[in-house]
């Protein structure tokens, strides 16, 4: 997996960087005047590939890309990652430049939370579906996506968002709020990049040590013999999940399985015989204080 | 009080009736390319004159008025006046129009909760400002104020909504919603709208009988006199509540008081002393099943 690192003065100032909703606003309603479609990619920084394949779906579709830069606090869990969340703008902005975004909009907390995450009174609840799966790790997770999700998208109101399978309940979460909320978004999600390896691109692969590194690479063989064995005939949930994880016994033995669920893909309820609808195979495992997810989708 | 309620074909002819929203929004995108400003009235039918208003507010302030009709099942607690709650769209539609409403935006329930309102998974929460004084008797009721104004947000985009500052809290509610979620709408609060008498316009007040009409001013007389001890310098807020329940039960001996509270205009928090901020004095009273709510602000 190669990166395009290097970036040219040029390609830089192609690139619009903003960090206020209402300079955002004037430049987009002149290009929206002008009839352009435009794509949003929201992302938190630490820029890899698969961001990278969710801004190429975008031009793509759209005539016109915005991808924001900000990392949320409100979807972070007390005793999570936000504080050591890797950031390098410089680099970032290398690649969204090099990637084709038009417009990197990158605000600051005083525009995402003019009154302090604390004081944040109007919150966007996902209900039942932020509760499942991630939800029941991160308390209040989703409730802090669909809120940031539901704000970018007022300030950038964008005829498409591009989303990764990778983050497949977040996708759904979405999908959800823009149904719900009568959003006139489009919500594309974009297959998950992954390495040589099969390891999921996550920016917090950074984290792993090289031993752990090694080992994470049979998360992806686990779903993958779970999805041969779906293929091959097999419904029961529990044998299904039992395929990875004992994948994951095998040869990620220094990994925590936090969970390995196999449900509804709309619902995320799990299934208590058969899998009789299309279906979501996802999981969490920790390598030490660094916590991974992966999915695939069995389509019956 | 008069109504303008003779019209003629050629005022109707003149608004524009729609049911979708993606109907609204190709009308409304080419408004907004010849550089309309859009002004937004959200209602629930059974139009009077405070509605009217809020009509005349957005048409000084605006190129281009949508108002809405849409009775929210969703900001009804269970066992409220639903089913019963006034429906009059003929007569609607002609005050609608010689008010000089460009577009009446009339969706149903299939397009305002595609899933049904008990499917709606995704809910816009006020947080605490919901749970008080009208919240705090009328459970939901602010969810489902919150969740259907941002749909109608969503699907109308206007540059300015405008609400009556009859129901108080609901612009409070809402001018947060606005600031937390980042919508860029701008919220007018417009005047209460009374009867000679001095009772707030209510689509409500048609439930009243004779009698109980009769007494139903002594609410605004109640308001005041409260209002007058404030300006005589009262800061007491059990002395400025007294006023009002003392004119209560002079003037309307059959009424039971629901609440009277004196809050801050801001956090809707009551006082423990002394009144030092800018404050709202609301309640709530019913006539039989019939529940009628004022408010006055006082300003320091």
């Amino acid at each position: 997996m190669t990166f395009p690192c290097q970036s040219s003065f040029t390609t830089i100032l192609s690139m619009q960087v903003l960090d206020h909703p209402a300079e955002l606003r004037a430049r987009l309603t002149a290009s929206l005047s002008a009839g352009a479609r435009v794509g949003f990619v929201p992302t938190m920084g630490a820029l890899h590939a698969g961001h990278l394949a969710l801004v190429e779906a975008s031009r793509a579709q759209t005539d016109l890309t915005v991808m924001s830069i900000y990392i949320n606090p409100a979807q972070f869990a007390a005793g999570e990652d936000f504080s050591r969340y890797p950031r390098d703008f410089d680099r970032d902005l290398s690649l969204a430049a090099d990637a084709g975004v038009d417009i990197l909009f990158k605000p600051d907390d005083e525009v995402m939370y003019p009154s302090g995450t604390d004081a944040q009174q109007v919150w966007v609840d996902p209900g039942a579906l932020g509760d499942k799966l991630e939800g029941a790790h991160r308390p209040g997770h989703f409730r802090g996506v669909a809120t940031v999700v539901a704000k970018l998208f007022n300030m950038v109101r964008p005829e498409a968002a591009f989303f990764g399978q990778k983050d497949a309940q977040q996708s759904i979460v979405i999908r959800r709020l823009v149904r719900d909320l009568a959003l006139p978004v489009q919500i594309e999600v974009v297959p998950t990049v992954r390495e040589d390896d099969g390891l999921a691109l996550s920016s917090r692969n950074v984290y792993l040590s090289p031993e752990q590194r090694k080992e994470a690479p049979a998360i992806f063989r686990g779903l993958q013999a779970a999805g041969q064995a779906f293929d091959a005939g097999e419904r029961r949930p529990r044998a299904i999940v039992d395929e990875v994880k004992a994948e994951l016994g095998r040869g990620a033995p220094s990994a925590s399985v936090e969970y390995v669920a196999l449900t509804d893909y709309e619902t995320l309820d799990p299934y208590p015989e058969t899998v009789d609808t299309p279906a979501l195979l996802s999981l969490a495992v920790r390598f030490g204080s660094t916590r991974l997810i992966d999915n695939i989708p069995l389509l019956p």
